[in-house]
């Protein structure tokens, strides 16, 4: 450490240890790296990909192939041969291992489900029972568990005798003889007691317990509010089922956020890295909604041809369209945004629509006074420089730009804001009503709205 | 526990202890409860905020305190003597207290940090030197250490000295005598020891470390990619500064998610929860935006003043403005959506815009053949149910509007794709070309795309 070594970087000393061809040398400085620098080598060289989780150490191996992204995973599965997977899945925790999994075939997943040894499998298959997005998808069997009655010597006893494969000593379980939850606690408490003194008199009763059908993302919520390394997991009779550890809530929070972020920009969610998915699937993933925002928006086209008459009569009517729609179109997607993360956040509840409803009436009227102030200003000094613009009745048009503003933004502000509420109300996923979405919906009240001061301001004077 | 209790729900037993009007009693109600419980109360009696953190065990307390909105903790801090407040941040550990402070005025934080002791407000006065968003702001500086020459024997005697004060003792970490990191080592590997074994025994050098101005987004990557429960930080001389666990990383990866969606709606970042900010701050942190985005969309008024003419000769063009340019938006949102994702999840890298290019131009293609063919068939049909509404030109006006929207979808695409990667190169922020600024780029050169198609297909025809 404390000499000032010429150390290469990393991915010459792959090359440099490749090129030397020696398998044991391969090995030992495959086992020197951390996991996170060798998932990084395997970016960097995608072609040794198998030949580098197979000349590691198998519980590193599993380490490493955890963190891998889908695509490289299945690669390495279909290259390795059948004995190197068998060792590897047996060795993978069975969290990690259902993680996998369940991305996929049917017919995959039987294949190598037969691989593992009869213990794991029944896990596995278990594991793989609990729906999509639980809890049980997370847990791992493997943990420490004592009674009551055990002494703290006794408790240390049962770490060493488990500890190896347990996914955490940080927390032990205390359960009772029926199998159910009694309470956790820490391993600093049981280092900081006396050998002789009981478990019973450690505990203090105040476990916080998930459920295997809880959803994921509610198991991110208890995890930020309660200071625990891992949480126990009952089934409804209170019986420990498994643990599911903290790391794994990144993962979580990442491919909710993921999902959330995309269905907002209005497609369905990848499941997959953006570069690996196939070029036909991004297409199907975003054809869908990009078709039903069509035909929603096509509405204009409608809305547009009722008005024909009046565009024709006074063309300078046209010129603000696009202006007017799309300030509606981006008020609602600001208020959107805003409502469905507070939402995801839990900051806003189904019961708060009427609080935010009176802040968007407040704020639509004041975001809109602003734009159409500015709107109107526009008409104004076109007129001033350019004064065959607009003609002799630039103020009614103006008006009619600037009060149509105001009405859009606020009606854009209120539909954004009370669309992702309705939808969950109905129980739908809020994200859904994206600023696409919403934008459409927008563009052709907006329409409405415009062409109707138009009627209010302008009709016998230029209609 | 296995007793069937008839047990009343949390808050009304709460009601019932407050009514009883006694301290003791209250006391003992609060310090039985999980911390998530007590919190969640505060939530539902705002009232009794301050009484319920005055009534609790402090190190209880301040465990509370933490995990509460910052609306919440400024309320309390307001209304305590200040004698307990100062209790209070003294137990709070010291990356919590950074976190709290950093959201309060110049003066307030000079005024509480005068309520610490002289040792934590050292401490706190050096984390709140680093940057905002950096390592150090997360830094706990309470954590066991040990040196390469004690045994185990040593370790546990140092962990009994100093676990009580320690945020984590899952992990020990191992420094020469310059406070120079060398490694950590797990607590598992410490029981799993024999008592004579040195501490030099048990490291393997394999340690990841973060640098104390690294930033956050980058330790949540880190954690991800290492099963960790905590990491240590340190200077550029590798010198231990202190440690960051990872439930600090589930609110770091909240707080980015929250960001990042409020951008990409067109907001700033609101840093406080939706209903608790001030209704006029919520306006400023939108009409920034919002006025940016109308002058940008001013320019469709330009763009379609250009095309007065062309409108007054062959009103049906107007009709389609709408729809062609939010199929553009559309399209374009969907595709900066999916790219700032995947630059957030580090799938995609400036390198990669060679190959996020090709598959744009592909995905744009294939998307706006499919609109622009829908959109022929709508002027079609329309033409055969009511053959009057597009004349005879129909086909004409059918083919500009498919080939525009074939044009409009393939550069909304492009320029959405593009466009966050652009702006990273830059140095700015990709969550920056939100939807809604993809969608006003793409409306005005929309129109110059439409009516450039309307010019081939309908000269001397209609124009």
């Amino acid at each position: 450490m404390e000499l000032e070594d010429v150390i290469l970087p990393l991915d010459e000393q792959f090359e440099q240890v490749i090129a030397g061809n020696d398998k044991m040398a391969i090995r030992q400085f495959l086992n020197h790296q951390n996991i996170s620098d060798v998932a990084e080598l395997m970016n960097q060289f995608p072609d040794y990909e198998a030949q580098i989780i197979a000349n590691m150490a198998t519980h590193r191996a599993a380490s490493v192939f955890k963190i891998l992204d889908l695509s490289q995973q299945k690669n390495i599965i279909k290259e390795l041969p059948s004995s190197t997977v068998a060792e590897l899945l047996n060795e993978l925790p069975a969290d990690d291992r259902t993680d996998f999994l369940e991305e996929l075939s049917k017919e995959t997943i039987r294949d190598l489900i037969k691989l593992l040894d009869p213990d794991e499998r029944k896990i596995t298959l278990s594991l793989l029972g609990y729906p999509e997005d639980s809890v049980g998808r997370l847990m791992t069997p493997d943990y420490v568990y004592v009674y009551e009655h055990n002494t703290v010597e006794e408790v240390f006893a049962t770490i060493r005798k488990f500890a190896k494969n347990s996914e955490t000593v940080d927390v032990i379980y205390v359960i009772n003889e029926q199998g159910k939850l009694v309470d956790d606690i820490r391993i600093r408490d049981v280092i900081l007691a006396l050998p002789d003194k009981k478990v019973s008199e450690l505990i203090d009763g105040r476990v916080v317990a998930l459920n295997a059908t809880d959803d994921q993302e509610h198991a991110n919520q208890v995890f930020k509010m309660n200071n625990r390394v891992a949480l126990p997991v009952t089934d409804s009779n209170n019986v420990l089922l498994g643990i599911v550890t903290i790391d794994d809530m990144l993962w979580v929070a990442n491919e909710e956020f993921s999902e959330d972020m995309q269905k907002m920009g209005g497609t369905e969610a990848l499941d997959e890295p953006y570069l690996d998915i196939h070029l036909l699937k991004l297409f199907r993933k975003r054809v869908g909604w990009l078709i039903v925002l069509f035909l929603g928006e096509m509405l204009t086209a409608t809305a547009m041809g009722y008005f024909e008459d009046e565009i024709a009569k006074a063309v300078v009517l046209a010129l603000f369209v696009p202006l007017i729609i799309s300030s509606g179109g981006n008020s609602g997607s600001q208020a959107s945004t805003l409502i469905i993360q507070a939402m995801a956040m839990g900051e806003i509840t189904l019961a708060d629509w009427w609080r935010v409803l009176r802040r968007e009436i407040v704020s639509g009227l004041l975001l809109g006074t602003v734009l159409g102030i500015i709107g109107f200003l526009r008409v104004a000094v076109w007129h001033q420089i350019l004064p065959g613009t607009y003609g002799q009745h630039w103020q009614s048009i103006g008006f009619t730009v600037g009060c149509s503003l105001v009405g859009v933004v606020l009606w854009g502000t209120l539909s954004g804001s009370m669309l992702p509420i309705l939808l969950k109300r109905l129980g739908a996923d809020p994200a859904v009503s994206s600023a696409p979405f919403v934008a459409t919906l927008v563009d052709v009240t907006g329409l409405i709205i415009y062409f109707s001061f138009a009627y209010l301001f302008l009709q016998g004077v230029l209609l």
